[in-house]
């Protein structure tokens, strides 16, 4: 990276409030970098999970599998500036419910819970800004909730495009039928039109 | 309400953090206290939205049209100790997409959106408290999320009557159906039995 350019999580947390250089070189110090290969699994279900990731670069995929439907269920995609983790389970200290498989060749920057709320307490901003995303996050996750409950299968697809154009390409079509609750021959269909 | 009883909101902070007397009445001065009759609504459709609800007594249904489908689904429904709102109108700015009515006579305590982040930034507190709340809404928005890709509608009642035995006397079976996403007879059949 170029002395020049700004990093991108001071970006993302510069969007909710500014902060000086010395205080992102604060917040930065508690992060660790972690390098996953294409196919690699950042998290697996059944661990405990102490950590929270922010994406550097690549795209990653949370799933869960149902034994007894004998189905696999995609849950979320994170692609660069997104925050991820089993939230469920870094929250409440139970083992992961799903498993975070890497899409391409993943960095990820990633902090313990310990450090994340040693941080909050030390800096109002960063409690702040957790708040402001989580808000976001929320928001995002009730508006595909709602999508769930009104919308076809075309019409969540087109959502779908609308809200996140630059991940179409980048995630194989089984996945996003399987992430909208629709069958991978609705998604081929409405690619052709 | 009895001196010596704890207040519910003060409760409801403190399985998150202690505070002081002194803490809890500063808190409560930013508050005012809002009564609504059986019927009635706390946010219409299209208003902006300035207030978050904190749930003294009574239920509430949040609701959402869907003039094209000529049909009304219900989002969620809250009961005391909850906060509620029209998060995505509360956060962004935009005119509510829901409306959310009273089904029993209630009494809220309301904060401004002004409030709320002065309180914030003024006491870490309150700040971490909402931050922990916010994470806790998210998680069960995913349970419920995750419920609706994988379960069928028996076991979503199923669900929801483990989850909240304290809801299933007070909300008409229409709404849970509606809430549910499945039709008024799968509850009334699944309810004989």
């Amino acid at each position: 990276m170029e002395l020049s350019t700004v990093h991108p999580l001071r970006k993302h947390i510069e969007a909710v409030t500014k902060l000086t250089d010395e205080e992102f070189e604060y917040i930065l110090s508690h992060f660790t970098e972690k390098k996953i290969k294409k196919h690699g699994d950042l998290i697996r279900e059944g661990e405990y999970i102490n950590h929270e990731y922010y994406v550097l670069q690549g795209c990653l995929r949370t799933y869960f599998n149902d034994p007894d439907a004998g189905k696999e269920y995609t849950y979320q995609f994170a692609v660069e500036d997104w925050w991820l983790t089993d939230r469920e389970a870094f929250l409440n200290g139970t083992p992961a419910k799903m498993t975070i498989e890497c899409l391409e060749p993943c960095v990820l920057l990633s902090i313990s819970k310990e450090n994340r709320e040693k941080l909050g307490r030390e800096m109002w901003k960063y409690e702040h800004y957790l708040n402001v995303k989580s808000n976001i996050g929320y928001v995002a996750l009730q508006k595909r909730m709602l999508g769930m409950i009104t919308k076809n299968a075309k019409e969540r697809y087109e959502t779908f495009l609308e809200q996140y154009p630059h991940l179409a390409n980048r995630i194989p079509k089984t996945y996003i039928a399987s992430y909208l609750g629709v069958s991978r021959e609705t998604i081929s269909r409405l690619y052709r039109q």
